[in-house]
């Protein structure tokens, strides 16, 4: 884990570390509050050269602090659904069917916390994975944004509809447009890569597929961008609802 | 750019290309006039594997063929004006104020091209300027949506406002909702740097400041993504009232 913001974050909200190195040349100020915390949660901070630092998180912008996380737990995707039942609201979920970019990653997980989502699923295979690059994008929502890895996406959706929950499948070549969709029930988002789009078993099993529309030459929206567009549409549905 | 017309045709027309990339499952006879006029041209040509080539332009129907070329040219900001004029609608703009990632710049690039917006307006100073990972991160976009770098971002600001263009600045702060505002008329959106947020005289410069509700513990969007969904709210926002 790398970066002032995303270590202050992860030691507020309780994360084990192991260690934290701080660079020599950062500025006292900017790192006080990290090293404030660590101090009282009993974190061992060492001092370092820059260029350790450079070598523990290489090509990693790690503003002169880096830490030693104990890997980021996965959860069920059954306490995503707890999660929204706790707190007495529709389930907002997104699935994310082989999205591979880390930068994708960890920008829909700082999404899901700014819309109150509650939580993420990613495959094992072929995708992105909880990595010091995620954490890092997702500016310390990772800290707070629960992440379940499995191993069939389409059971997944499966359980999910049992469960009552309605499948959404963002598809480029869907007539139906999002902002005329119903996204204020129990509702799981699914991003497709940004090379292939849903995979052909993922999107059979979507209840409804709905697209952004479009009005350009390119006409190909970033996967983190077009899940934030729906997260935030559904949003506005609830809350123009309630 | 990508496919193998448009290569072709950019080679042709003597444009300014860096590299080319072949996928190593492309068919030779059809790449070959490529090779040619590279050769003669002296465009390095790498082999890649196609995957690669999937990486460098997501989404793109590339054909096995991608080159980078150079940044585009800057346009006049009363070019963006203009366009929208041509095309009767009212303008649709994106002011980045201090916006240095490049992948954020491309990927707000692309989300202008996706809603038909009429340009991005970026400072001399202290920003992302079209760079070839700013092309490559735009998926293609850099081609079409017109960029003007300009000097003083408040002067443009001025300058729009007499043109009788709404400023709106996204401001985490605000306590406009954006899904109240009224995004239907000719409009400039100003997105901030993601760590500073708006500078002190482009907020007091805007019409009106705008926020994204927000549920989460860390609430802090990426750029592009806060810009996407502003932008997409104001399609929203056009089309129900067409």
């Amino acid at each position: 884990m790398a970066g002032k913001h995303p270590v202050l974050e992860a030691l507020k909200a309780g994360r084990t570390l192991n260690k934290i190195w701080v660079s020599s040349q950062a500025q006292r100020n900017l790192v006080q509050p990290i090293l404030d915390e660590a101090k009282a949660r009993g974190v061992v901070v060492q001092q370092a050269d820059k260029r350790k630092l450079d070598q523990l998180v290489p090509g990693i912008q790690h503003q002169g602090v880096v830490a030693q996380a104990s890997s980021a737990a996965y959860v069920e995707v059954e306490e995503l659904l707890a999660r929204a039942a706790e707190k007495g609201e529709a389930p907002l979920i997104v699935l994310l069917d082989e999205v591979e970019d880390p930068h994708n990653l960890g920008s829909v997980l700082r999404t899901v916390d700014c819309t109150g989502g509650h939580g993420v699923v990613i495959p094992k295979r072929r995708s992105a994975s909880l990595t010091a690059v995620v954490a890092k994008t997702s500016a310390g929502a990772v800290e707070y944004v629960p992440v379940a890895r499995v191993s069939n996406l389409v059971q997944t959706m499966e359980k999910l509809k049992e469960a009552g929950v309605w499948i959404a499948g963002a598809d480029a070549a869907a007539t139906s447009d999002v902002f005329k969709a119903n996204l204020t029930g129990p509702l799981a988002i699914v991003i497709g890569s940004e090379g292939r789009g849903l995979s052909r078993l993922v999107r059979e099993q979507c209840d409804f597929l709905v697209s952004l529309p479009m009005f350009g030459r390119i006409n190909s929206l970033n996967a983190s961008v077009a899940a934030g567009v729906i997260l935030y549409e559904a949003v506005r549905q609830r809350s123009a609802k309630a």
